[in-house]
């Protein structure tokens, strides 16, 4: 029995990779595991039979025989302790791999959320023009911090972890504001993240699911 | 030689215990582990000395040898895993503690931190009165959530996790905005965390620090 992930049926951003099952099938792919999809509709992810598996009716959900998990990191997490790939072997630099994951998904994804909750749930407020910016300099904070610490390395710390898999990911969501432009050393990082043959299949597999959906209506 | 953490010289919430070191000295307390505490001030916090160990200049980092760690998240796994009492051994229930402790840090501390951000840093702006009761619903989507899911059970999966620290450390967040009384079950929830003797103890230590601090000037 292959793992068993859940995503929208029909994904919100057209197939552009910016909905967290891409996460989650980008460490697969990584890690040469193959995995099930089962496609959930709006409605349905909003029902007791998936807020049994995710309690707050999001995508994507794991599921390993009697093992259900959620949150990206964790399945992340779970795929990279049980693979080589992900995560280094000596034990200071795997704790500070950890330490990008939980960063990537608090201290710079909190910030971007914010700049989503704006443009999209409080679009039409009267406030929204006027505000972006504050939003927009908030995460200009982060990512020139961010910015620095990489410098001109290729990743993170050392090689390609599970750390740069969550940021890279986190940081893709800004791909339509401009911000990470102003961050080419950022910017630079992001397309080595996306140029990985890894990510393009988890990309392509996405995709067609969306291309797959638009075709049946 | 003891794990060593940092900790602001004196906390803006004047000894409460939510600045972020509280999450790492719970975690000590629980395992047992002894730790000493490097104090920083706002200033410090802001140098290429403290950018080294944290890019972000905040609080806490965790220094162990050769080991530099920051994000709470990271850090108070790196404690679980190396001591007995924060994390179950059953690998599934494993798996899903850490789940949680992921779910504190991204899923319900995002809208949490929106609302500090509305509280704080746009405080005077002249959306925010009208703003803020979008940020709270958004805020009791994710508790009400939580709160069907915790039931009247007295952990989130079990026995007291990493993942029930995290989450009420963030839960703690609201105590002044009076949401979480919304939500009678989340609250005795939290209440129980408090009540733990090692909460008890870390909070002591922190709440020291402070009064030793506004003592000297």
């Amino acid at each position: 029995m292959l793992p068993i992930i859940t995503a929208f049926e029909r994904s919100p951003d057209r197939g552009k990779g910016q909905a967290r099952d891409m996460r989650v099938r980008w460490a697969f792919e990584e890690v040469g595991q193959p995995y099930d999809v089962r496609l959930v509709s709006f409605e349905e992810m909003k029902q007791p039979a998936h807020r049994a598996l995710q309690p707050f009716g999001q995508i994507p959900t794991y599921e390993e025989g009697s093992l259900v998990l959620f949150e990206t990191g964790a399945i992340v997490f779970h795929i990279a302790e049980r693979h080589a790939g992900l995560l280094p072997q000596e034990p200071n630099a795997r704790a500070r791999a950890i330490g990008w994951m939980f960063c990537a998904l608090n201290t710079v994804e909190a910030p971007i959320l914010e700049l989503q909750v704006a443009k999209f749930a409080e679009a039409n407020e009267r406030w929204t023009e006027a505000r972006l910016p504050l939003v927009k300099d908030r995460i200009r904070d982060r990512l020139g911090q961010l910015s620095a610490r990489l410098g001109d390395a290729e990743w993170l710390d050392g090689g390609f972890s599970a750390g740069d898999l969550l940021m890279v990911t986190v940081l893709r969501r800004l791909n339509i504001s401009g911000l990470l432009d102003e961050y080419p050393n950022l910017a630079a990082y992001v397309a080595r993240g996306e140029a990985r043959p890894a990510f393009r299949r988890a990309f392509d597999a996405q995709l067609a699911v969306f291309t797959a959906a638009s075709a049946g209506r």
